[in-house]
């Protein structure tokens, strides 16, 4: 994330966890450009550093952004929402800009209010650690649940693209959130990084579909120092911005909590890109398809089963089911052997030909397993 | 479900299932009337036994209901629907009748053909075996991953309804499907009957969502015999109707696999009653709820999240949620103290007060436990 020119940051121990891992960090852009983009959640339900960030975005200036784990600082009330701007204004006094150009992210738990002191007096320590290769650490300080941390570099023609990610997809195990932070030192007017970072997070977080629960504390940001002083063309710039995105969705898919398996459903011949992505999404929402999947199960049934719920173009009496490229399924009847399909390896691929159009895509999820249970039936106890 | 006068049931072992278990039911409509309404599965993939039923109704005259346990009979191909019809004509045969008249159910695994002439037999022994006590047999041949059969009484004054079931709700775990027949002796002409059939499923098989996985065969069919001479007024056989729909609801619910929790999740004061169905069954749909449930979590955080992903009227600021009569959430922040939710027993209340209008329901589920993913995974292998 600091690999573009123009950044610095840090991750530091504010005391939020109890084990006194990192848990604060600070993204700071030098510019000499300021331009910005963000993407929130769009559950109703949002947290307070939503409700802050929201405001702050507008105007396209971002110049910091501060992140803690720990603590959601989700339902908190009023005082929760006064220490997410308590904490944006602590930032703005340190670096010398102003609180409104503060983004603000929390992760951890709903309904827990974060020490107002422990983030305040973080804010300074990380203040004090800023760093030109202080990304590695600003990465670590983000994770809650995640056994590894996230980032990419993309390079372009005299300028690149940095990133971090936390949590295990937009639809996030244990409300813990996917927060991501990507920085560029392209010059780039904050309406094409809108444009861009929309483009790139439709075909990227968007079609990742780990368990189904929308996080209230979603948020991804772009910032854009333009340091380089190089303006790419809007397409390439997308395209890298793409890239960059979905190799972060992939990172955050192999992590997700407890998974044995990673799922990619793709959709062909959809008579829309919507009906495909419907269609995919509807696949990875099944319980039972996941669990079959856990437990190295062939069953395509309940893949047919998932694809009649929905609303989509097809003939219920003409769909081809591909698992790992074995056409168990075809014209709605069994065809090849499920027993050829081997779902030892961890990537899975189910292929759906719902033959009534010329539109495609590709919806990401992972399995149902022992491990996601526990991991979410002890998470705040 | 041959408590009601005018009904025989019979259930045999077909060889079906591996075990020797019964695995086939049939239940005859001795008359003098022949009135009956069934509702299915609205999944668009539906089995070829639903594709004959569903012309088999349209008349309003059902005289017999043969269903079998160890295989749905979905996607199964001409050969299916042929094996679906062959049942019908040796029941209609049989019991002499006609074909058009019978109503075919299948539970088991999609995309295995049936062995017909295993059927055919089980047709015959079935037919043979027909007893006026013989319901309890017939409730027993149709469990599949049940572990106790389902039936129910209703007295009215002078005629009754039975019933039985099977599965683990409308959104079936499995897919192993949720088969319900209902008799009665009353007097009930057939567009009575579908209107108080609608009204009774509505509120009790159609708020049932144990694992949101819909089935390819779900079938709810009542039949009424008019053998008792009494025709009740349509708001009293409602009633019955509902409170025997509603019983065998609940059956399924405490039954449903590997649940340890019985959920009742109710949403007052909303908008409309659809706003508050889709609040309540977005809550049931959540994984991470319903790990902290069997985690015995009162983690009231997952359940704001789950309603922000509705479009249902409510203001964010101001929601308030209770579990087991504690209000962990007024206002949309912390109130009482989680800690004193007991989630030990398993019956487990969610009330959720949306503060917008005068409308109220209640859904059901169950919670998501490790016994849930082992049966799950481990099904067809």
């Amino acid at each position: 994330m600091t690999s573009p020119q123009g950044f610095r940051a840090a991750g530091v121990s504010a005391g939020l966890k109890s084990t006194g891992a990192k848990d604060l960090a600070l993204v700071v852009n030098d510019g000499p450009a300021y331009d910005s983009a963000s993407v929130f959640t769009s559950n109703r339900c949002k947290a307070n550093p939503i409700l802050w960030s929201q405001e702050v975005v507008k105007d396209g200036t971002v110049r910091a952004i501060v992140l803690n784990s720990g603590g959601a600082n989700c339902y908190t009330g009023a005082e929760g929402f006064q220490t997410t701007h308590a904490v944006a204004e602590q930032v703005a006094a340190r670096v010398g800009i102003g609180a409104g150009d503060v983004v603000v992210c929390s992760t951890g738990l709903i309904g827990l209010a974060n020490p107002r002191q422990n983030l305040l007096d973080g804010v300074d320590a990380a203040h004090a650690a800023l760093d030109g290769s202080g990304g590695a650490a600003a990465a670590e300080a983000i994770m809650t649940t995640d056994s590894v941390s996230k980032q990419v570099v993309v390079e372009g023609a005299g300028w690149s693209i940095g990133g971090m990610a936390k949590g295990a997809g937009m639809l996030a195990p244990q409300l813990a959130t996917m927060l991501v932070v990507l920085t560029t030192d392209a010059l780039v007017p904050h309406e094409d990084l809108d444009a861009a970072l929309r483009a790139a997070t439709r075909v990227s977080f968007d079609r990742l579909d780990s368990d189904g629960c929308m996080s209230t504390n979603d948020t991804v940001t772009v910032m854009a120092s333009g340091a380089s002083g190089i303006t790419p063309s809007l397409d390439d710039f997308t395209a890298a911005l793409t890239q960059a995105c979905t190799d972060l969705a992939m990172q955050l898919l192999k992590d997700a909590e407890g998974a044995d398996h990673e799922i990619a459903i793709t959709v062909l011949n959809a008579a829309s890109e919507d009906d495909a992505v419907t269609v995919g999404r509807s696949v990875a929402r099944s319980n039972l398809f996941k669990a079959a999947v856990f437990g190295k199960d062939p069953n395509w049934g309940r893949v047919l089963a998932s694809i009649g719920t929905t609303d989509a173009v097809f003939d219920p009496a003409d769909l081809d089911v591909a698992m790992n490229g074995v056409w168990v399924c075809r014209q709605s009847t069994p065809h090849d052997d499920p027993a050829t399909v081997d779902l030892e390896p961890r990537e899975v691929s189910v292929t759906i030909d719902l033959k009534s159009g010329t539109e495609r895509a590709t919806v990401w999820t992972n399995d149902l397993t022992h491990a996601y249970v526990h991991e979410n039936s002890a998470y705040s106890s």
